[in-house]
């Protein structure tokens, strides 16, 4: 069994954030929030394009804490948002892998 | 105690798209993953603008799906990128609630 710093469910992850971050994130307000979110995304693109590994976790933690930020000041909860949609099959073809044609 | 539809790791999630998508998401590449990512956030913006709830919260699970779709493609491990870096604490200030100072 892995302890809990080996394992963390979307939502205590964005429990987390908020934790960390709500303060703030409430005060910045969505608009700025979401600016954030797309600034991290670009850092994300140039990580991948230079490809240094760890640069490139690093960016993928910070797109996913400030998705959780601005979850946390929307009033969403990220892992009910995700498993309503996905839920072990595809929500267009409704199979599982998907098989959509195109 | 819930059952498994109710709660998700970040990890899991991860690895039900890789089971769901992984042989599109790998045959689309890195840089048409990237981009339908940087789409769907943009989908996310628009729905907040909108402000339709159930809207927000599909564009919010296809923000963290894409996320997830691009992560198996690079081969990192959301979840263990995620922790390295929040670690329950600011990776900056190191305090919990952060309290940087800008």
């Amino acid at each position: 069994m892995q302890g809990d710093d080996d394992y963390m469910h979307i939502q205590e992850f964005q429990k987390m954030m908020r934790r960390l971050y709500f303060h703030r994130d409430s005060e910045r307000g969505l608009k700025g929030t979401f600016n954030w979110l797309v600034e991290e995304v670009e850092e994300l693109r140039e990580a991948l394009e230079n490809g240094d590994r760890k640069e490139v976790e690093r960016e993928f933690a910070d797109v996913i804490a400030w998705l959780s930020s601005l979850a946390n000041i929307t009033g969403v909860d990220l892992e009910k948002a995700a498993l309503a949609k996905y839920e072990h099959k595809c929500p267009k073809c409704k199979k599982a892998p998907c098989a959509c044609t195109f």
